[in-house]
């Protein structure tokens, strides 16, 4: 393992920490790799650590007592989970799983703690930070109830093209399909379903893991007009 | 309209402020009785208003730019919304909208802003409430991805049902159906045969907004057996 230092300026939530605490923030993150399949902790396990990954893919989910899975969240480099457990009476409300091989860092949730406590511009930032986090609920509840499938996962495609908003585009998708189609509250075969109307309807090429869309703009027009958010949205 | 005061205890998070803020929290809320189908305030517009409910039924919404409505929340007595704007660039992230009439309550956001900055336990409450408000999201969430029709529907009267966990029970649907289909995700008719399927399969009686439940029970054990809380749950 190299001898490297968590970049507390990359997580916009830790950047809030009072300077001071930079250094025991440092001090305390522990690095760790991590393979695919390794689950880092399960719903309702009592939460004493918080994850920030450096590269990587992990999926947060809940399980049903029928063993029905549904994957809340997929994160990736610089995202940051389990941080807000000092709310849950301290123990986990979701389950986390490593989906790609994936570098990370433990920290313990006690620093969370202290800080919110002793600096109050960190406990603003954790506001925000939930507020944040609130609103992408919201949006994925929105687009639930009023995107089709193929819109959701036009949706989940312009994430992946970041602040590219036009022309065409080239990328790949980052974990495995059953995967995202679990997020997105759809089985595999309507997530295949949904790719074929892409196809059809906007040229969009998909072949194994790799998405090649022509025409930007035809998605986006596709996708978001069944969408509240004045477009382009910061998501 | 009588001359009465906001009761600052019935609402957990308010109760949190300061002592020396209750005085002036009474005399900056302001009482009002609205009609069905006032609309408070729309998605986007600023915000320096939050709103207590003393009774009633308010709907918090989002709007697609093709005019299909979500509703994300039905509130009622005692419950607060618009308190979080703060952290939104003070601008509402929904719509709100009086679906029974309601008596209401208004109060300055910049009220919120000063107890976060001047009181912490108060700071702290705000980050339990919104800690809460996330969990009933995410919980949401999965009820619309692993739940059928007739769960969420069974759901939803189980939450009407307060304590009560076994026996009979009648209650009212409190407000229309369509609405409550729309909050659980589904089109009216998906609602009415969801409703006939627990009759069906449950003994469950419908008429109007009448209710009764022959057997909580099975209730319970059709509902909860596809949803990750232990069960009682406390939503």
């Amino acid at each position: 393992m190299k001898n490297v230092s968590l970049s507390v300026s990359n997580i916009p939530l830790l950047k809030s920490a009072h300077p001071d605490s930079w250094d025991t923030l440092t001090s305390l993150a522990k690095r760790h790799v991590g393979a695919k399949g390794y689950i880092l902790f399960s719903q309702n396990d009592p939460a004493t650590t918080f994850y920030v990954i450096e590269s990587g893919w992990v999926k947060l989910f809940t399980e049903t007592t029928e063993g029905e899975e549904m994957i809340l969240d997929l994160l990736t480099g610089n995202d940051i989970f389990g941080e807000t457990t000092y709310f849950y009476e301290k123990t986990y409300p979701f389950s986390a799983e490593i989906i790609e091989d994936t570098i990370y860092w433990t920290l313990p949730t006690s620093w969370i703690e202290f800080e919110i406590k002793n600096h109050p511009p960190f406990a603003m930032a954790m506001m925000q930070h939930m507020a944040r986090i609130k609103m992408g609920r919201d949006k994925q509840l929105e687009h639930h109830t009023l995107q089709d499938a193929p819109q959701r996962v036009g949706c989940f495609i312009l994430r992946l093209c970041q602040k590219k908003r036009s022309g065409s585009i080239k990328l790949t998708f980052p974990v495995d399909k059953h995967l995202i189609a679990n997020h997105l509250g759809m089985k595999p075969e309507t997530f295949s379903r949904a790719l074929s109307k892409l196809s059809d309807e906007l040229g969009v090429e998909v072949d194994g893991m790799s998405v090649k869309i022509p025409h930007l703009e035809k998605l986006i027009s596709f996708t978001c007009r069944t969408c509240s958010n004045i477009f382009p949205c910061g998501d």
